[in-house]
C-alpha cells in the first residue's frame, strides 16, 4: 500500500507550511504512515489530468493504491479513521472530535479565507481598505468565541484529536496577520500544535520538499 | 434515547427550508429517527445557555442523551454513521460519500455565504454594487465545475449519500438567487434530491413549525 499525496509544486508561501498540503503531512506523521509526494506547477492544476483527481483544480489530493481523496477535511478523517490515533475511541467524544474538524473548516477558516481574497483577489479593488475592517472584524469574532469555548483547556475535547489538528492548521494562517496575537488563549493553543513532533517532522518535510523545487 | 435538534424559532426565511436545520431533518428523515424541535429566539442566540450548547451561536444543535453537537456536517456524518443508510458500507465509497460532505461545505457553499453576507451584511455599503459581479463569478466557476464533475450520473458517487444530501442541501440555498438555473445539471440533480420522501417530509415539518411559531 502506497500513499501519494499531491501539493503545490512552488507553494505559494514559499515554504511557511500554510498550503493544505502541510495538514495532511501532519496528520500523517500523527498516525506514522509513510508517503510520496507529487508536485503539480500552478498552470496544470486547471488541466484534466489534474481536474479528474481533484474537480476544483486545488491541492492537497490523496491517493492510497486504488482511492482517490480531495478536501484536507476528509483526507484527515479518511486517516484518522483508517489507521487510528487521532479519534477517541468513545462513540461520542469520537463525534464531538469530528464535530471539531467540520466546525475549524466551516465556522473558523471561511472568514479567514475571505481575508486572504481581500488581500489577494481584491487588494487592488477600489473598495479594498475601505472594506477591509469589516472582514477582520468578522475574523475576530470568531476568534474570540473559539477562545472563550477553549478557556484553559489544553486542547478543545479532551485528548489532542484530528478536530485540534485541523484547528490549529486553520488558526496557522493568520500568522503573517499577526490576528492572533490579540488572543493569548489560541496563540498558546496554536503553540502546543506547533511543538508536536508529528508537526514539527511535517513542517520540515514541506519546507524541504519547496527548498528542493524552488527554480533556480 | 431522544433526539432534540434546535433551530431558529422564526427562520428569517419564513419557512423555506434555507436555515440549516432542514438539512438535519432530513438526515434524520432519511435514517429514520424521530426527534423534536426546540426553538430558540434570535436575541437568546448570543446568550449564554444557548453559547454552551453551540460555541458560535449559531444553529443547528443536536442532542441526544448526553451527546451535543453543532455543526450540520458533524450531526449528519454522526447521524450516519450511527444509523446507517446515509453511507456506503465499501470502505473506499464511505471515504468518497464522506469526501463530498466535506466538499458540499468546504469548497461549494463558501462562495455561496459570501453571496448572503454581500447582500445582506454589506448590501447597504457603498462597494455592494461594483463587488457583486465579483461573488457571482466565484460561486459560478464553483458550480461549472461541479457540473463537469457530476455529467450524467445520478448522483456525485454510486448511490445517495450523505454527501449528496448536503451538496444538495448547499445548492438549495442559491433558489433565491436563480443562478442555478444557468447549469441544467445541477438543477436536475437538486431536484432528484427534493423529491426524495424523507426531504419532503423535512420540508414539510420545519414549515408547519415557522406557521405554528409565525408572529401572530
Amino acid at each position: 500500500m502506497t500513499i501519494t499525496i499531491t501539493c503545490f509544486e512552488h507553494s505559494p508561501d514559499g515554504g511557511k507550511g500554510l498550503a493544505r498540503d502541510t495538514r495532511v503531512r501532519w496528520a500523517l506523521e500523527e498516525v506514522g504512515q509513510p508517503y510520496e509526494v507529487r508536485g503539480v506547477p500552478f498552470p496544470k492544476l486547471k488541466e484534466a489530468e489534474h481536474l479528474a483527481r481533484h474537480p476544483f483544480g486545488q491541492i492537497p489530493v490523496f491517493e492510497e493504491d486504488d482511492l482517490t481523496l480531495f478536501e484536507s477535511g476528509a483526507i484527515i478523517f479518511h486517516l484518522a479513521d483508517r489507521y487510528g490515533g487521532l479519534l477517541p475511541e468513545d462513540p461520542n467524544a469520537r463525534s464531538r472530535a469530528i464535530m471539531w474538524l467540520f466546525a475549524a473548516l466551516n465556522s473558523v477558516e471561511p472568514s479567514i479565507l475571505d481575508l486572504q481574497n481581500a488581500k489577494f483577489a481584491e487588494g487592488d479593488k477600489p473598495w479594498a481598505s475601505e472594506r477591509m475592517p469589516l472582514v477582520l472584524e468578522r475574523i475576530k469574532q470568531r476568534l474570540k468565541q473559539l477562545s472563550d469555548r477553549l478557556g484553559d483547556n489544553e486542547w478543545l475535547d479532551g485528548e489532542f484529536s484530528a478536530g485540534d489538528l485541523m484547528m490549529v492548521s486553520v488558526l496557522l494562517r493568520l500568522k503573517p496577520s499577526g490576528i492572533l496575537g490579540g488572543f493569548p488563549t489560541l496563540t498558546a493553543y496554536v503553540e502546543r500544535g506547533e511543538a508536536r513532533p508529528a508537526y514539527q517532522r511535517a513542517f520540515k518535510a514541506q519546507q524541504a520538499f519547496n527548498a528542493a523545487s524552488a527554480p533556480a
